[in-house]
């Protein structure tokens, strides 16, 4: 790895699991688009390309944000947080939508009243964009 | 708990710890200003008390911001991510700052080339806040 990266990579302490709390931030309007988990190898991949890229839980695999939707979100700032357990990542999001369900941001749901409000519109329609990689 | 908080309780997904995690934002400048945690009790006490109360993972107990350093968290809003498992708060914070190194992000740290810029101004000066206190 570059020496850029090294002050970033020594600051980070990984949980058991040897994962790291990414948050995500959309680098022209500070909204927050999502929070995933990045492990060592997969920072050092996000830091070398340049293009976000998480470690799935879920899927227990290396996750390309966009590799499947065309949706990547490029690394425009990375900061760390005072205990180094968190990440904020400040990014530019192609397609103007980060959660697979079709929002901007995977927070769209905002508390009211006794029920959720919808933040914002749909981008595109999931049903459509998963439709045509199945 | 009033039937206002029903929707976000029911849609929280904890992880095997019983916790969620936690970002927070200021209200105004939509800065991110801390990462944390919280459990099933500390949510539902944030919800009734409008004040942000996590669960500390290091000490292993109720942490209500602010109570040490006087510098609270006010709730103004609340959202969920699609699946659950994070939860996105927009606070009014007390003192100007969340971070208890004295500057208002605990992401004041940006990785610049090869070196860490120092995002903000420290706001206090920990040594003397704590001291005192000790």
């Amino acid at each position: 790895m570059p020496d850029a990266f090294k002050p970033l990579l020594d600051a980070v302490t990984y949980d058991d699991r040897g994962l790291v709390v990414t948050i995500v931030q959309d680098h022209a309007t500070n909204e927050v688009l999502m929070q995933a988990y990045m492990n060592e190898a997969t920072l050092k991949q996000t830091l070398r390309t340049g293009r976000m890229t998480y470690w799935s839980r879920s899927r227990q695999e290396v996750w390309v944000k966009g590799a499947t939707s065309g949706r990547a979100q490029h690394v425009r700032e990375v900061r760390i947080d005072c205990d180094g357990d968190a990440l904020l990542f400040k990014v530019r999001q192609e397609g103007g939508a980060a959660c697979h369900t079709g929002y901007e941001s995977c927070f769209h749901r905002m508390l009211g009243d006794g029920r959720f409000i919808v933040i914002g519109e749909r981008v595109f329609d999931p049903d459509e964009v998963y439709k045509r990689l199945n």
